[in-house]
C-alpha cells in the first residue's frame, strides 16, 4: 500500500444558502482549487462525490459525472458517488484512499455536498424517512429525532445522564461554532437556552439537534511523491475502518444507549494504527444530537462506558481537556450537509494541523486526530485516522 | 497489491418481477451463498452495493447497511453503496476489488440491485430524466432513446450503418437470451421482427431497446489466500479504469458517432493489462441500445472505427467470430436493472470461465474478458478486464 495524504481543501459556508446544488459544487471546487494553488488540475485522475439523497432533494442522479463537467475535472482512473447517507463524505475519502494506495490514482478530488434545504421543506424533511427501514419505521415517520431521543432517554436511565450535560454539549460546539465563519450557527448559546428551546422529542430540545443544511466541502488526495510536491504540511491517512450492527430495522435493535459497532470500529482502528485513545488530540465526531456526543466519548475509549456526562461537565472535551472534540463547532454548530459533513470533518483536521484556524479554536501542537460519522439509527458507524507523520512512523 | 478474485456469484431471474427490492436483495443473496457453500458467512467482513436510485424507484437509501441486515453480514471493514447511473454495479465491484488489495478487507459481498418496475410507471421513467443535466436535458424529456437514436442518426450518416444491422445485434443477443434462463427476454427474434417494432425514438425501434427491469445479482470477491481455499476455479480481477468525457450536458458534447471516452478507457486497461483486443475470448458490453454494442465494437478496437455494422453482419461478435460478445444475451436479453447489470456480466464471465453455462452460448477454452458499462449520455465509460490467470501469468 502506498502512503496517501491529504494535501488541501476547501468549503463553503453551511446553511440555508440562497444557491442551488450546482453552485455549491462550484462554490467548493473554487475554494480546494485555490488552496491547492500550484496542482495543475489536468493533473486530477479520479473523483469521488459524497451525496446521500440528490435524487430526492434536487431531483438529480449520476452526480459523479457532472460533478465532473462543473470542475473540469479530466477523470481517467476512478469514479464513483458514494452513499451511507449521514456517512456518505467519509465513504468518498475512504473510496479515493484505497485507489490512490493500489497505484490505480495518483491524484484524486473528493467532493460532498447536499443541498437540504428547498422551497417544499416539507419534502425535504420526508426525505429522511427513506434513511432508516422505510417499511417499518420511516412509515412510521421514524425519523432522526425520535430514535435519537429514544437513546437519550435510556442513557438518561441507565448512567444518570442529565440533560443539562447534554446541553454542555450544545454550549462547548457553540463556542467553536462562533469563531468558524463557515458554520451555520454563529451564535454562543448557554445551557438555559438550550434547555429552553422548543420541546422536539423528550429529552431533546430544538438546540440538542443539528440541523437540516446546504454545504459542500472538498479535499484533494495524492500519493505520497506527488503529495510531497504540492505542499509541506500533509496530511496522512492512517487508518480507517466501518463498523455495521444487524439491526437496520429498530425493533431488531439490542440496548439503544450502548453503540457496540462503535466500539468495534474503534478497537480495530487502535489496533489497525497503533493509536490509543490517550493519543488523540483532535475528535471530530459525529454530533448529530447531543446525547450522540456523550456516548461517542464513551464508546471511543476517551472516558468510561457511562461517564460521557460527567466528562462534559468537567470540560474534558474541551480544547485543554483530555481531547479536543468538535473544536469546528461539530455538526451542532455547522450543520449537517449529509454528503459533505464527512469531508468537512477532515477539512478541519487538516486546517488544525497546518494551524489555519482562529487562535481561540486551534489545538496547539496537535498530531493524530479521528473523524467519526455514524449514520441511519446509528447502527452503522465510519472512523478514519489522520496525523501528520507517515503511517511507518506513528508510535502508539 | 494483493491479487484478488471472484469466487462465487449468485442472480435472480431479470424481468418484470412480481416482488419487492428486499425480495430481490435476499434472492441473490441466497444465490451467491449456495454457490461458495463452503465460505462461513462470518469471514465476510465488507459489503458494496451498487444501486442507482432506489431512493426514487422504492423510496429507501441507506441501502448498504440494510441489505448487511437482510443478508445477515457482519460488516467490520469497509462499506458502501456505489451509484454511477448505470454502471453503480461494476463500480461496487471496483471499491471491493481496491478494499481487498490493499488488505483492508480480505472477503467482500458484492450486491448489485434495482426495483425498476412499480405500479406507477410514470413515475418509474420520470426518473431515468435524473440520469442526464436535469436542468439542461432531463427538463425536456431527454432521457437515453432519443439520445441513444440521435447517435445512431449520426453513425447511420457518417459510417453508412443500417437499421438492419443494428437489428442483428438484437437478433444475436436474443439467440443467446434463450439459452439464458435469468434473462427478461427468452425469445428470438429476427431482423423483419426488430425493423418491424413499434417506434420509439428514429431510427430506435422497441427491440433496438433494452427494458426497464427488476433484478439483482451478487459476487463474493476474496484476496489470493483465501480464495484458493474456496475454489478451484477463481477468476482474477486484472485491471479496471474508468474515463469521463467533460459533456454531461448534451449540448456541450463533440461528436455523438465517436465514443472518445470508450477509446481512452480500452487504450489504458490495455497498456495496464497487457491485454490487445485481439486477446479478448469475451466482452460483456453495454448494448443498451443496438448502436451502442455498435460502437463498443469499434473503440474496443475489435474492428477499424465506422466497420461495426460490417463487424455484426459477418458475424465476427458471435461465438466462433473474432471476440464473443454478449454471450450471455447483454442488456438487451437480460434487461437492465440499473445497479445489478455490472455484476451480472461479471457473473456471466465467471460462469463463462467455470463452463456452467448451456452448449449453445458456451465460449469454449475463454481465458481472458472485458466487461463495459457506460452511464449515462456515454460520457462515461467504465472497463473491467478478468482473466482464469493472475494479473503476473497473463501474457499480452
Amino acid at each position: 500500500m502506498r502512503n496517501v495524504a491529504i494535501v488541501g481543501g476547501g468549503i463553503t459556508r453551511f446553511g440555508v444558502r440562497e444557491v442551488g446544488w450546482k453552485d455549491l459544487v462550484q462554490e467548493a471546487g473554487k475554494a480546494v482549487f485555490d488552496d491547492v494553488s500550484n496542482l495543475d488540475r489536468k493533473d486530477i485522475d479520479s473523483l469521488f462525490v459524497g451525496a446521500a439523497q440528490p435524487e430526492r432533494w434536487v431531483y438529480q442522479t449520476h452526480v459523479a459525472p457532472l460533478v465532473a463537467e462543473l470542475l473540469g475535472v479530466d477523470v481517467r482512473r476512478v469514479i464513483a458517488r458514494t452513499e451511507v447517507a449521514c456517512a456518505s463524505g467519509q465513504a468518498a475519502i475512504r473510496y479515493a484512499w484505497l485507489s490512490i494506495a493500489t497505484g490505480l490514482s495518483d491524484v484524486a478530488l473528493v467532493l460532498g455536498v447536499e443541498k437540504m434545504n428547498t422551497k417544499h421543506m416539507n419534502i425535504s424533511q420526508t426525505c429522511m424517512v427513506n434513511v432508516g427501514n422505510r417499511e417499518f419505521d420511516g412509515v412510521n415517520g421514524f425519523t432522526a429525532p425520535p430514535f435519537f431521543a429514544m437513546v437519550a432517554q435510556r442513557h438518561m436511565h441507565d448512567y444518570g445522564t442529565t440533560k443539562e450535560q447534554m446541553a454542555i454539549v450544545r454550549v462547548k460546539n457553540a463556542k467553536y461554532g462562533v469563531m468558524n465563519p463557515y458554520a451555520q450557527f454563529q451564535k454562543e448559546v448557554t445551557v438555559e437556552k438550550v434547555m429552553g428551546s422548543r420541546m422536539i422529542s423528550p429529552p431533546l430540545s430544538l438546540l440538542d439537534c443539528s440541523a437540516m443544511t446546504d454545504g459542500a466541502a472538498a479535499l484533494i488526495l495524492a500519493s505520497e511523491d506527488i503529495a510531497r510536491k504540492l505542499t509541506d504540511t500533509p496530511v496522512w491517512i492512517v487508518g480507517g475502518v466501518q463498523v455495521v450492527e444487524h439491526s437496520h430495522t429498530v425493533n431488531q435493535m439490542g440496548d439503544l444507549s450502548e453503540w457496540k459497532a462503535l466500539r468495534k470500529a474503534a478497537d480495530e482502528l487502535y489496533k489497525m494504527t497503533g493509536i490509543e485513545a490517550k493519543d488523540i488530540d483532535i475528535a471530530e465526531v459525529h454530533d448529530c444530537f447531543t446525547i450522540s456526543e456523550i456516548i461517542e466519548y464513551e464508546e471511543l475509549g476517551f472516558c468510561k462506558k457511562g461517564e460521557g456526562g460527567k466528562f462534559i461537565e468537567e470540560g474534558e472535551s474541551y480544547i485543554g481537556g483530555k481531547v479536543a472534540v468538535n473544536p469546528g463547532g461539530g455538526l451542532l454548530a455547522n450543520g449537517h450537509p449529509l454528503g459533505a459533513t464527512g469531508i468537512r470533518q477532515a477539512w478541519e483536521i487538516l486546517m488544525q494541523f497546518r494551524g489555519e484556524v482562529p487562535e481561540g479554536r486551534y489545538v496547539s501542537g496537535a498530531r493524530i486526530a479521528i473523524a467519526h460519522n455514524l449514520s441511519g439509527m446509528a447502527q452503522l458507524h465510519h472512523l478514519m485516522a489522520y496525523s501528520v507523520e507517515k503511517p511507518q512512523n506513528l508510535k502508539g
